[in-house]
């Protein structure tokens, strides 16, 4: 079995390594070696065991009638779209660990990958090694997915990890993911949750059988978190994370990303560091997660030569995806409903209680001079209106 | 598509109603709506909306040409391996919630099910609704899974939780467990780890591809654990759990189910109450875990129509599973290493170190007049060994 790895990167060469320490026993499952014929770049790789098999330009692996799947790794949505539609256009099968890519043509390429009866597959583009896009697809099929809610971004799990344990700033804190390489030198795409949103949009996707377009979900990211919000969450037995979530309710499907107060008895609570996890609710299976390494090279190219093996299984037969093209209307943000918790300055409680209602308020160890509560239940644009009507707020954080 | 249920009790009944709940997504995911046809059962149902479909002998439904898929929630050995090997025989496809059936024939299910070109699925016999037979099968197939620990008994778990959260002993807590229908009228199967070495047996098979007899499992219940052991277990910052584990080492596969000290790291220690967990290690893949509900009529159910599903949706197709009848020969469990936690009355610390060696010891709050100890890495047969020399042992568990 001739396969082709697109992207030499951090990625791509996790597969030709994972390939080559688990040859043996992935030739036992697929029934025959799976063998790499080129890998595409730009840079050539003098000295490296893969330098014969570097070919610059993709056209020659989709001339190529011997390899049959693709592993796409190069990440971002062109060319890797172009490239990937043109492997699928000739019949060939496609894996892919770019979020991007999926998020913004998913139904378009499991769409093409069906009427050439192959496959298009992205395991590794969720939840890194995490399996969740199979067994979404392939196991949680008794249920109606009522709730999927992931800590899907490992960069920034870890930062704010590190600020509930040493108490540290998020300045100093993101300097030090910096120095250790789980945040890049740009940090935008995951502090700002843009990575998790893709992310969610995937799995909502997945789960409503429809389009979601990323651009439609909300998103804030973890830049207004500080040490003064993790000393009130430690106060309120509860850890700050970085959530994506998706919830069907009775006017269809809510979308978020955003900072959430988990209390320790959820699931995701324990979820630490750069690890990942991705909470499903059914309607019949009830709670269940999945937990993992969110990234890495070696666990997501774990996910990607899990895609070749599945496909090499099933190398004449498209194992059909539920996602169609229809775009899915998200339910308005601002519907939402909520208990929210509010940081304000000074310490006027009769102000406070007048405009947010009945609230409870938290004592955090060594903060002084403000007031930090817990509103009631009430939808996002209640509180936006609360907020606008206060006046100044320091910080407000959902509490889950 | 017609199917059969085999076994009308708390899972064959969760069956129906997760085909009745969700039949239209189920149907939309299938192609065509699932219909039961027929459920064996010796007692007649009057007045349930089954009762027309009620049958006592199999043969009704393996003479059915219209039945595609039969399932099998009986439990026991027999007569369900009669029923199941007769239905396949015949061509039908097979998904079973029974552990006992699988991991005693397993291997030979799966082969007559390959040859008459059927599939035979077993989903919910470990983890109840957590996916993890599938994902085993199907995702982490780039890996060498180099272990595979779960805590698979519901019953033994909320036992252990409650102890740890009420400080209560024993026997109270498995009154309270069977007052709230958490354990059975005979306990036995559970608190002895009797249920949870025939998953580790089924779980070991799939990672290593061969039968492993559950017979030659090393199986330790949870009935000696105390309030006490749980005092030390806190002042350790660990937990205790009942653990079905496997681990690959150079000799071969060690497995055991014992009860285990776990630190707060182990993605494991937080699983509490009636939740199982499954936690997993590749080579390649890292850490990962599996969490939901092991056990409960609809989330045990909802793993059951899982498999109803995949074989709906491929009814023509057997979809390979590694699990030859060949026997695979366990490496002898006292080689096994471990740090252990041991206990021992009266309060003489040169006597423990004579025999122990290095040692370090515990303050377990409120618990006088013994010595509670952690050992240095040996092997099970020099514990074994030292426990011997030592004479009176109260009791040792495993630190992992």
């Amino acid at each position: 079995m001739k396969a082709a790895v697109m992207g030499y990167g951090t990625i791509g060469s996790g597969v030709v390594e994972v390939l080559d320490i688990n040859g043996s026993s992935i030739a036992k499952r697929v029934g025959e070696p799976v063998e790499i014929k080129y890998v595409l770049d730009l840079r050539d790789f003098p000295g490296d065991p893969i330098q014969d098999k570097i070919v610059h330009d993709y056209k020659t692996i989709a001339e190529d009638p011997e390899v049959k799947i693709v592993v796409e790794t190069m990440g971002g949505v062109e060319p890797a779209y172009t490239f990937v539609k043109a492997m699928l256009e000739v019949g060939k099968h496609v894996t892919t660990s770019n979020k991007a890519l999926v998020a913004a043509k998913g139904a378009e390429l499991i769409a093409l990958a069906k009427e050439k009866n192959v496959n298009f597959m992205f395991e590794a583009s969720v939840g890194g090694g995490i399996p969740i896009i199979r067994p979404l697809n392939s196991c949680l099929t008794a249920d109606e997915i009522e709730e999927i809610t992931g800590i899907v971004n490992g960069t920034t799990n870890y930062m704010m990890t590190e600020m509930s344990e040493k108490g540290a700033d998020f300045d100093e804190v993101l300097k030090d993911a910096q120095a250790k390489g789980y945040a890049e030198k740009d940090p935008t795409a995951d502090i700002e949750g843009y990575d998790a949103c893709r992310k969610i949009a995937i799995l909502t996707s997945l789960v409503c059988g429809q389009q979601v377009d990323f651009e439609d979900i909300h998103t804030e990211g973890i830049t207004h978190i500080s040490a003064t919000d993790i000393k009130y969450a430690k106060a309120m037995g509860r850890a700050i994370k970085l959530l994506a979530t998706s919830k069907k309710t009775d006017g269809g499907y809510v979308a978020m990303v955003a900072p959430f107060l988990l209390p320790k008895e959820h699931p995701l609570y324990n979820v630490n560091g750069v690890f990942n996890a991705i909470f499903v609710h059914g309607n019949v299976l009830g709670d269940a997660m999945f937990y993992g390494s969110g990234a890495g090279k070696l666990p997501t190219a774990s996910a990607v030569v899990a895609d070749v093996v599945e496909m090499a299984k099933n190398v004449d037969k498209n194992i059909p995806v539920e996602w169609s093209s229809k775009k899915l209307e998200l339910v308005d943000y601002r519907s939402a409903e909520n208990r929210f918790f509010v940081r304000v300055s000074g310490t006027d409680k009769a102000s406070v209680e007048k405009v947010f209602g009945n609230v409870e308020y938290i004592d955090a160890q060594g903060v002084t001079g403000e007031l930090g509560f817990v509103t009631e239940v009430m939808t996002e644009e209640a509180l936006e209106n609360k907020k606008a009507a206060y006046g100044e707020v320091l910080n407000v954080i959902r509490v889950a």
